[in-house]
């Protein structure tokens, strides 16, 4: 199948975990370590080498790290550099630039395109199309929908980049543009289509272009359905409260 | 040239039709089954199969069926369990995920994603760059134009997804979104970077963020071209009334 | 490395520079010229034939050149019939499609669509994820940022096609639409999420849906750092006139 080892090239310099299954077509380049158990399938290229692997004779690609239990799907290219923790996973054809690094049990969708230098946390969930411009950072259980763009560049072009911040648990809707440097906080919905010119408080939730806050998230009422946020009490697939409640497991969480 | 057998995998599972052409470096998966006359480009997937794959050892991949003089273009996945109509195409590095339904004679632009459980008629077309969300529905002679968007979470995260249905002969602008289980009717126009976040009447242009009802389509005048809606009066290009026009060809439908 | 000439196909009627690096599992077709110093990275298409090639069998490709010391990156997807100058130089995945004239030193982002017959002077700049449709024509030192379009068809479906243009050293922001025969003037900066629906007149900050000027981009100033517009004398990494200032350039190629 797809794991036959048909024109795969790869790197006397990398480490290969234990039990790993790398695709038909695929590149792992110079000190690249995949953990044990992962799965790189077909196409695909780790450790992409940096711009002056073209030009210099004697570049050295930089240690790139990939958690153990990982998953990345075909077409998929991460450049030398990123730091990515266990239980990574992504669809298609994502791109990662290098000196990125990304928590634990992310996923990136399909065609995201994430531009270098950027930090995520744990369990964040990008969908397909995401684009983060360098320097931007974000918090742990974020997710961002398809379209949703975070930009860096105040008066473009520059070289002045100002990468935005989101934070924990706040969900970012299909075709939000985040203006550069702009910080939305913990637990905000940015609704659809919106443009965050200014800093969003924690708990917002925010629409328009330029984004205004409607009101406090946890006042937020839908018909028949009470109040759906925080997501958290409702919400458990493949995050780590998953059969515990995510009030028991910050419990847990907090004696630790 | 592109079809030189070089690099490609075919299952021994797969029902390859007659005069069938598979390019360079791609793959078709185990109970494929590729109408005649079709042509599948390089570095392409057919069949690709669903994620329980990569853990159960008894992974049996459900059938996928592309009809007859199909154009597939290169570094494009279809995943298994994908009902494809005849003369169906698409542009380069389309994702089909699975269970999705695709009638006859439609075409899905580069770039184009489609995240499964998805149905579409006949004789649509999506552009480049469209995103469909699961359980999301679109009639017959429906063009969806780039970076266009369908969701299907009210309350993200949930697991409670509503996709939304979208009426024959409809055109949808670029960067349009229709939000979760709303309903585009038939013959509708959306103007450019819309959000439709109810209900959207048959013979409505709509436009703006929330988008509103401007006129009904049927008395839109364009300086020196009178009425261009309904289009199928003017456009006939790889419609089944070309070279006949839309209403001998309705007559011709509505008798049999 | 990936230069290792692993499954890469190189038609006897392409004519390849002196030292041209071609990466695995690349294809190079009937009558492209690559410039010498060129880079094409692994997994490429340069050359791609035209629809007429998969039923035609007297097709002949039409001819493609690429100046001297390009890179186009993995995954890319270049037309016959493409005139691209020197130092051109793409992101991953990116398609241009046939008969687009591309101008000296400009680079097209990751995942960028330009749909042929475009016309793209030099030095400009499209980022990531940027759509560029059939008859659009660009200036010199333009820059796109991502989800940017480029529309042409006025009254959807039909075939009278009307790209719009943009001036020289226009800047335009991530998810802006031009709609169809739209003029955009020279050094104009078109804020994000604009949809610009008519002529902008030079040097206007332009936005909003619809775009509406805000006022003469020369009088608009930045608390601490004055007037940043027009850029050309703040901004010069990869314009020509890098080192020597803008308007030592300027005067230099006016005596030409």
């Amino acid at each position: 199948m797809k794991f036959n080892g048909r024109n795969v090239w790869i790197s006397p310099k990398a480490k290969i975990g234990s039990n790993v299954k790398i695709g038909d077509n695929s590149a792992i380049y110079d000190h690249v370590e995949i953990g044990d158990n992962s799965i790189i399938c077909n196409d695909s290229v780790i450790g992409e080498p940096l711009v002056a692997y073209y030009h210099d004779p004697d570049y050295e690609n930089p240690p790139t790290v990939m958690g153990p239990k990982s998953l990345v799907r075909s077409h998929s290219i991460i450049y030398a550099g990123c730091i990515l923790g266990r239980c990574f996973s992504t669809g298609h054809r994502v791109t990662i630039r290098e000196n990125t690094t990304i928590g634990e049990c992310c996923s990136v969708g399909t065609l995201s395109d994430i531009q270098g230098n950027v930090k995520i946390g744990s369990y964040c969930r990008l969908h397909s199309n995401v684009h983060i411009s360098q320097t931007c950072a974000i918090g742990d259980f974020v997710f961002l929908y398809p379209f949703s763009v975070m930009t860096n560049d105040p008066y473009p072009p520059s070289l002045d980049l100002k990468g935005g911040h989101i934070g924990n648990y706040s969900q970012v809707g299909v075709h939000v543009v985040i203006l550069p440097g702009v910080r939305v906080g913990a637990n905000c919905l940015i609704g659809a289509n919106s443009v965050v010119n200014k800093k969003v408080q924690d708990f917002s939730l925010a629409m328009g272009d330029p984004a205004r806050v409607i009101m406090d998230i946890r006042k937020y009422l839908v018909m028949g359905k009470g109040n759906p946020y925080p997501w958290m009490h409702r919400f458990e697939r493949g995050m780590p409260w998953e059969g515990l409640g995510f009030e028991t497991w910050m419990q847990q969480n907090v004696k630790k």
